[in-house]
């Protein structure tokens, strides 16, 4: 069976292909303040420095420290400048009054806080400790031009969006957002709202994945619930390959003699892999239906938020263009021990101000586990996991 | 001055009676495939168990296993149970054929894998390690009707809104985003796109803070820029009162004779308290305007993200009904050491495999601090960083 880190591999070499065949027509230009959370398609390269001159970083006095001591520390104000103005250069021997982000004029090398200084009648004491570079913000101390200031698939985030403005970049060129066509399967399932009759559970995996796929920024296509019958499956899986750009499906992947997914996607396209060794989640299928690549989630409601979590959104993130897709650990003391497992198991877990916690029932129908906290701990196959032990925990939220 | 545990504590403080005074007109009711990063007004009880009944874990046989063992482990098959149906109560010393999410009939007590059984006939040979609760998920594992499953100001997630449909709930009863009127200060800024004259510098805060309210959820209001000059300053916190939930602005705080903002908000409104032992953003400042409150950010890119994240966030969060507010903290062993402060130090920081490390630049100037990582390191006012230390750690993401 292949391990996680494997599977992962291979869905990730998969995503390349349609990034590449789709990234012409996959993009668009949007203004920066519209960009939260998309991916530029290139390198994003700064035409200026920032700040693009030297600047005071006080409100205070700017002045040559040379000519300061020579002056006795009392020199004549010859300009002001607040921020916004360009200074001319500063005549020898002489101060000019200042205002914090006001650009140093040619001539000054210090900057002293008024605080720390006395003004009157045309003239300042300056003060006597200030030496040469202080209270100066150097230019391009943040950015020098020519700099990449964001990668090619960097998932922009408020202060990205800041620092793209700061260059002067009003618009950026992002990938589209990917469509991820979903459906549900199991003759069980009553949506939410219904009435439910002996027999029927609802269906919680539809809302699922919608919420997990909009938290990557994506758009989900939803294609409802489909009966535990074989041409039904198909035409779904047909009609998910013409509306979305990715297919995920939940339910129908195990052994049984009621699970159509995955025959029906040998039917109607080819199967890559089946199953994977994590718990929950094992009976994972990938594949393809008319080129549009398939993910099938097993079904049970812990199952199909970890697989997600662990196997399809480093897919979809390298579908969508973006460059960090590889999951972010942290290491935590365990507050909990348990045995070794067969498969690499995803306890759903909380951090404490002690170390990381897990939920008591690990159920895959147990979907309380994953809302109880905040993070998987990673226990890796055949490790059993003693109180005090650094493991791995991977946020939901990284 | 304030520390920033103290001005956290303030600021909550007086972020309950806008919740309250506007708690009635401020709810809506959204489908549950649309309530993602809302949260509920109430706590939301489940009417019902979950699963509402036993069901079998895999595909297999259903039997009572003292029947099994009575029967020599040879059982006739006396019904089929696929999941979605309501089975009959189980004919004494039969089995029932039934797969993953059936409904476990009356009289069976054990469900045993196929891949350990054998049926010819309308007859099968029953798994002899078959005990009696095996592979029975029983009724309510998950959720016991009467339960509260979300807590009211729970900012949903994917999970919980899988939690949520699984009780059957389709709609639910969420606070309106709040609205962020927000502007920027300084007769420097030019907005992205424009051309740069000397003494001026791209405004890179607008795109910041739109994007940090975003986050959130919530909807920026965005007022622009507005130029250093009193008249003007108040007329924007007027107009700024007038169409958000919450004011936040951008520089003008500080001390000196270009700073409006302080005096504008004194005008128009009142200040409740201005600075605290932050580092970088000491000059934060607090008040209202016309009942409307009111948070002025200190200019410098680095100060607006830190500010905004540690002091500005928690506030937005209980004005929008969030339950928890506070900040979650890491721990990580330091990679870098680092004298102490005479204020509590932000330090923008990544997480590595090995601890956490520091950007080279932490000027309050420079945005880039904020965008090369995912966490703040947290220094306490006077405490040097020592290499190997297990240090506070903020992630931007939790």
């Amino acid at each position: 069976m292949l391990t996680v880190s494997s599977a992962v591999k291979k869905l990730i070499a998969q995503a390349q292909p349609l990034v590449d065949d789709r990234r012409r027509a996959g993009l668009e230009s949007v203004p920066v303040t519209e960009a939260l959370g998309r991916a530029p398609a290139v390198d994003i390269v700064s035409a200026i420095d920032v700040p693009p001159a030297a600047n005071s970083a006080m409100d205070g006095y700017a002045f040559c420290a040379a000519d300061a001591a020579a002056g006795k520390y009392n020199l004549e104000i010859s300009q002001r400048i607040p921020a916004g103005t360009a200074p001319a250069p500063l005549q020898p021997g002489t101060a000019a009054r200042i205002f914090t982000g006001g650009e140093i004029p040619a001539g000054a090398d210090t900057v002293a806080m008024q605080e720390n200084c006395t003004e009157a009648e045309g003239w300042v004491k300056t003060d006597k400790k200030a030496e040469a570079g202080d209270n100066i913000r150097a230019r391009a101390q943040d950015i020098k031009a020519g700099e990449v200031i964001v990668k090619a698939g960097t998932r922009l985030r408020a202060q990205e969006l800041g620092l793209l403005s700061s260059v002067g970049i009003a618009r950026v060129e992002v990938f589209k957002p990917l469509k991820v066509a979903i459906f549900s399967t199991g003759d069980e399932l009553v949506e939410p709202g219904m009435p439910l009759h002996p027999g029927q559970i609802y269906n919680s995996n539809r809302a699922t994945l919608i919420g997990l796929i909009e938290s990557l920024g994506m758009v989900p296509v939803d294609l409802g619930v489909v009966p535990d019958r074989l041409a039904a499956t198909q035409h779904v899986l047909k009609k998910a390959a013409m509306r979305g750009d990715v297919i995920i499906s939940a339910g129908g992947v195990s052994v049984g003699e009621e699970d159509y997914v995955k025959t029906a996607v040998e039917k109607v396209g080819a199967m890559a892999f089946w199953k994977v060794a994590i718990k929950p989640g094992k009976p994972l299928a990938f594949g393809h239906v008319e080129n549009t690549p398939f993910i099938g989630l097993p079904g049970n409601p812990a199952s199909v938020f970890t697989t997600f979590m662990v196997l399809a959104r480093p897919f979809l993130m390298a579908c969508q263009g973006c460059s960090e897709v590889a999951a972010r650990h942290l290491k935590a003391p365990a507050q909990f021990a348990k045995a070794g497992e067969k498969r690499q198991v995803y306890l759903r877990g909380r951090l404490t101000e002690e170390g990381v916690e897990i939920y008591p029932n690990q159920s895959s129908g147990v979907l309380s586990s994953a809302c109880w906290g905040d993070v998987f701990v990673v226990q890796k196959t055949g490790e059993p996991i003693e109180v005090g032990d650094l493991v791995d925990v991977l946020p939901y939220a990284l």
